[in-house]
């Protein structure tokens, strides 16, 4: 995976990349947009996109390809709404952990279906996971039989989702 | 937007479910492994997945065009790297805010395209954003200069995401 | 409304209640007894109760009677299931409060019939309650448009009951 | 027991519920009006129920019956006044709980008679529970000899309820 | 030890002492003066307390000697200033406990000289203390080598008095 | 009021006190003796004392005269049972309070008689006292009425004492 | 100030520097012992420096030029002990600040001399200082007349320093 | 080491320090003054100070002995840039310790190269440190593998440095 520098327009760009980083291609303005239009329709046709820019469709193929390759575009995914497929318990699940296990229930937590976001932070809790279920009980059920058998986590600390506004990835 | 009815293998199947309910189209295995695929590539063609479930593109076709009729399929979208971005402060930030002008700040924080996630939950900040800048600096300023003054924040709590182990949405 | 003294057996007795107090009606072990039989079912026929106790069913009447006068019955009331009702969202809702509009905020909170329980304690939040709504956005919108109204309100911390296991009055 | 569906009036009807579900009894505005009376006095009789909805004592019965078996109302209870039986310690206690053991805690809490409440919850604390007691000298040997004797508790954050404003169970 | 009974002005009597209590002194308006002066100088000689009263010495001392009789009196004690006598570190320090530990530790607490105050407690932490100690260096090591030391102490949360305003026992 | 320095046997020597303060009289071990004798009763005879110690009543009479002009000792005071004098709610309070207010607010807690201490502190609050009212509901009535009418509290946090098993002011 | 990059032995390099920059000098382990030596001791002649790693005295003028030049150098300073100055306060205070004036609040507490440091953290508090002062008494007042007559200032979190083990600067 | 007392000018001086301390060398304002110019500029030539205060390099040189002898002055150090050695993770990390190993694993702390910072302290955390790391998962190992490995730490709460305003030693 290569490294790769983006150049926004001078007011945008960041100041850490002032410089012109030897042997590395530069993101510019266009592959921004190519990203603007992906994350409102990843399964926008590439000839759309061309169009749009107004550019070749083989000049889009080529970024993109770029992109992918590169490591910017790490994939393309789609957003379901869990209530509509049942679950009524959509939660973040702070968890606290031995340091020791830290790394290792971050990863655990990552094979369960039902966690469907796992990240390390400096927050409250060290590891943030968003879980859905079915519902409350269920959640009850789901920490006390799987989250809690995790060697090294000593608290759980599950916070429901009210209401999603806004979950972009990008 | 149609009501849906999930309908899972008997195992899987939650519980508030069990009856037939009149005239609402049931959600079967054929249509959870079609979202499987998609969660995997959005960009996945109709074909590939006619393929991998051996029915005609056509029914595949019929049956995505429900789900996104229904609400169950919300969006594509792509899932890319912050950092690759230049977006080295990747930040959840909890807002505390008078109760009256909570619904009005988290709609007004999702207008800021820095702002990637917002949600209202019953956590220790009723509103959850997750928000891409430059750097901890920037974070700052952010702070200052945008959050603050949205009417009602009377305390803004950031946390760092020191890494993301697993990212869906579906 | 008259003061009562409980008098148990020895074992059982508390101790700041070992003299008679002049002129008080004593609670004994046939009160209690009374007391446990409504807790399990407040519709027990007076006889089935004079029955079990082996007295007269005028014996019974009149002693429910002094423990209704005296307060010590303060109501009879029906437990039902809020998910049976369609309230999918049941929740313990903290309020922090300017300290002089404490006592006012928790009146005017007994005054929504979404509000079961109301109750001010030296715990994390002055005032307790519990809510019972449709969903999470229907508490959202609760917080926002009623408890936020409310002249002193500063924080609102709701936590999702996942299932009450034991719930008595008594 | 049998799935219930309410149907209220349409200014108050939740959204979720604006079908036909098939086969399902319907919970009507007179099966609301019928749990209103009982839970203001669970002892009115029948007859006076019937007389207020102006209708037969005997369909009067027969939804009650009907509310009984499909576990809307859950059972009839009183509600007494604590200090009136010597109990002048009523606290909300919350238990910090090792997650394998949090299900577990919970319904042993259940079997102690001090304990009034016991409820899971995305709060503070996972276990929420209430508990009489004569004095808060009681409370401690309560905590250090009952609560702190069941496996893997290792916190327990009493706090002292000052006043019960409201208190009803439907 | 007798029990005793509070009688202060009508005003000020608390309500829950309003008859008679067989057999039990009240307490009055003399008992509560010399309570007053006590608490102003504990060497004040009961002469001096007579005269105040304008009553007989001998009439004093019977009721000093009741109000010691019945514990309402425990003790008399000298109120010195810490920094006069070299201890630069007065501190409140919660302690958290395994509950099962709780009591214990509370009166081992008591055991050590530097230890001046010990209560259990609904607060943030179950047992409160006051302990004084040439420097915070000195507080370090007290906590590391005797609080670390007692059986089932986990958390020890010290914080430094700054300045005492108002510190009677009475 | 002059400085004093205490004279320790070496072990326990406060280190910040080793050398010779220029004409600043020393606390030996003999104002110790004595002030632990007072701290046990301050109502000691001072002859009783001096034949402790094995010196001169009128040596002690200096001596103690000394420790009070020095403002070692600050005061004699009575401790008393709250309980016994109707007192059924002993709670620390910590209130929080806007940074400017908070010194005035700590000099206008220590007017109430209610309130038994008063203390600046870097802990949870930077203003802790104690206060002794008759139950839960009239600290409830005192947080609305008095504390919260001092300008610049934001919020007041109780705690009840369960128990004080130790309680000395030297 | 130009941009430096560091180039250390290949186990310890950073990953994110993997690739030459064009025209930036790279920092090299020279220059890492270099700052090794000036850290242990600011004042170390050049001469002894150029010894220790045996090249001339004019090449180390150089680099330390170049490291003062690029901003990896930003001070010499001088570490001193509180408690020997007479300040027996040393104490990490955090603030709480309406975010709309936190950089402000950030800059005004860099101008007072009693305060040596200041950051902006994503931590309990965004900002954290550490202020010395002669003792509690002094604390107390800075924080009402100094630190809360900053605007925009809610909340002020005192936590006193017990002992530095470590305070290095780089 | 020697024991110094602090002579600044009457308005600035402790008032703990009024009388002369017999056989202690006073620090006044010409060593405040020293101690000043060097916090400016550690490497700042003696005969520049003697210039600025006027007085001979041979005093100036005494008295710099004097402050280093009697531990005034700790240590001269540099100040260094960590984002420009590519440390893009600065934190402030928390630890709870068990109390028996507190001041162990503060010592231990001390040891890591990457920890510049540590300090005991009465704040939410009884170990205080900063750590330079160079990202968010360098932490996130550091934490598994380093603190989490030492015995008796249960919980690390890392904060991350935003900016900088202000770092003094002195």
């Amino acid at each position: 995976m290569h490294n790769v520098v983006v150049r926004k327009s001078s007011a945008m760009f960041p100041k850490n990349y002032e410089n012109w980083y030897g042997g590395v291609r530069m993101i510019d303005e266009k592959d921004l947009k190519i990203l603007e239009i992906l994350r409102e329709n990843a399964r926008t046709p590439l000839t759309d996109i061309a169009e749009q820019l107004g550019v070749s469709e083989s000049m889009i193929r080529k970024r993109v390809k770029s992109l992918e390759n590169e490591g910017v575009i790490k994939r393309y995914t789609v957003v379901v709404d869990p209530a509509k497929l049942g679950y009524n318990s959509v939660s973040f699940v702070g968890l606290d952990v031995e340091p020791t296990h830290f790394l290792d229930v971050a990863i655990k937590m990552t094979e369960f279906p039902e966690v469907k976001f796992v990240a390390t932070s400096t927050g409250d809790h060290m590891i943030m996971t968003e879980i859905w279920l079915e519902d409350g009980r269920a959640l009850g059920s789901f920490i006390a039989e799987k989250i809690g058998r995790l060697e090294g986590v000593h608290r759980v600390c599950p916070a429901v989702i009210m209401e999603k506004l806004k979950d972009t990835c990008g």
